[in-house]
């Protein structure tokens, strides 16, 4: 067995606002050959996800930061290559934490094997079948609560929790209204989602005046995913009793300055409104649900995924910064293998 | 039976930003003798409360608008003096709806008959155990959830809903720390009500430092009287699942132009925070449970009232505005009889 040579991107300072490449930097190490319990892995699809932009604060806490000098890492999607692992064997396809790295040891039981329903389409695990789609059911059973009939706003909709969030929603019944920062993508969430209306939030002036027109009746649930003047709209424009899951406010990732907030929020009181921050990880419990759900529904043609895939480990910070100037079109990925 | 003149407090105009006397106007009206199913009642006291403010836009959401040219209404409790009713004698007691007027002619079935467990405590009923109490009740149990050993804060602490929040948190066996506006307030709440620690917000310079002193960790309920700068104090403190009942907004009822709000709500989603509007006439099943607890905490000396009375109909209006302005110690009532 031959050494390996993997490439990982180190965090070498903190960002302070918009992350650059600067922040950021390629390092080349040789890998040993896995020894007892380990395994070699070949990343083949790594994710690339907003939440990241939090692990690179020194004070994260969301989810704990990045240390600096250190390979980053998030999820991804490999294939063994050697094994010194009964469990586990060559050509196996693991889902594993160890992204931002095309190659890696680890032990064998800090991945998961998965028998891909398609190996066309690995990079699902990523994204519609993975974290972004558990994150996207969680939200809307558990904090969004939406029943049949209700309208649900989502924002960041055309990305890979918006997309499924969307919908999901729409197959429980549920009129939906999506907010995009392209017509493109407004299109694509209308033509192949079945999305009711969308707002270019870009486009469209004053968006609590959009989502109104949009929304007649008003809106039951808001997936949050923004933040800022799409918070203050969904809370102008919510029925009393109305739920919030928040996600994430993607508006704020980068603000070196923290910005005010909505003006409105005595409408949480007013109308009684319920607000649930939450993290995925925590809730593992609901993924055999999520799945025995999901798996029909995109082999049906029933969940659509769009992909945005960039290639190679050298292009995985522009993939990431791309994120926040809203490059990406569904689920951002970086295919490695 | 003999007519009467009552005096009534009417709405001749909706204010914008702070309230003034020429928003309000005294007007006396002959009141005819109760017929067929109707009962007089000379209110005894009335209530005055923040959430009346919203009561006096046109746009209410929180609580019906009060219409312009008419009585407002609220919290009062009375006697019955002539009654045309078999449920109810001249002389007894009941709790109504209609302040604002000291007489007026209801059917017998919109008002509630009680029997004061002390007949020199009758003002009780508008605070304690009236609708602040029970707010108070419903906003810990329901939506705060505090547990033991946890840390619980309360903005406008020495008001009639927070003085009974934080009596009943320390009862539960919460450490509790309280936002005040007077050092007088504050001394209250440490020597009788068991309070750990107290801000004076007028005083304190930053209220995240200061909230970050009295709790070093961390708190895990926040029961929101005020907004504005104290809910970003408590997320800025809260920990992880940390729960806010937010029972009203203060801060922002007289804004002319809404302010904006905290910089830090994306600490919803990193702390998993949630976020609960309510209104207590929505939890009316919880007042059996919430009588049975809090008469013996009383009669016990277990859990102490404060209040300020303004005496007169002529001064409801005082009374009122001067809410706003921290004049109250505990709850504002307004002595009529």
């Amino acid at each position: 067995m031959s050494n390996h040579t993997a490439k990982q991107i180190h965090l070498i300072s903190r960002p302070s606002g918009m992350p650059t490449k600067a922040n950021f930097q390629l390092v080349e190490v040789e890998l040993p050959a896995p020894t007892g319990g380990e395994v070699l892995i070949k990343n083949l699809y790594m994710s690339v996800d907003p939440y990241m932009r939090g692990r690179m604060r020194e004070n994260a806490v969301y989810a704990e930061a990045y240390a600096l000098d250190c390979v980053m890492y998030g999820g991804a999607i490999g294939e063994v290559i050697e094994s010194a692992d009964p469990s586990l064997q060559a050509g196996d396809i693991v889902l594993n934490g160890a992204a931002w790295q095309d190659k890696f040891i680890a032990k064998a039981n800090t991945v998961s094997k998965v028998i891909p329903f398609d190996p066309e389409q690995l990079s699902l695990y990523l994204g519609t079948l993975g974290m972004p789609g558990l994150t996207s059911y969680v939200g809307l059973f558990k904090y969004g609560e939406h029943k049949e009939g209700e309208t649900v706003f989502v924002s960041a909709a055309s990305g890979a929790v918006g997309a499924n969030v969307c919908q999901i929603a729409k197959l429980k019944g549920c009129r939906v209204i999506g907010s995009v920062g392209s017509d493109a993508k407004g299109q694509w969430l209308l033509d192949e989602c079945g999305v009711d209306a969308v707002i270019n939030y870009k486009t469209c002036g004053d968006i609590s005046k959009a989502l109104a027109s949009a929304a007649p009746e008003g809106i039951d649930v808001y997936f949050e995913n923004v933040g800022g003047d799409h918070l203050q709209a969904a809370l102008e424009v919510m029925n009393p009793y109305g739920r919030i899951a928040a996600c994430g406010m993607i508006a704020s990732y980068n603000n070196a300055e923290p910005a005010p907030g909505p003006n409105n929020l005595m409408l949480i009181v007013g109308k009684k409104i319920r607000i649930n921050g939450f993290i995925v990880s925590d809730h593992g419990d609901m993924r055999d649900q999520f799945l025995s759900e999901m798996i029909p529904w995109i082999q049906e043609g029933k969940v659509k995924s769009r992909e945005t895939v960039f290639e190679g480990i050298d292009n995985a910070v522009d993939a990431f910064l791309g994120l926040f100037s809203g490059e990406n079109f569904g689920k951002m990925v970086v295919k490695l293998g």
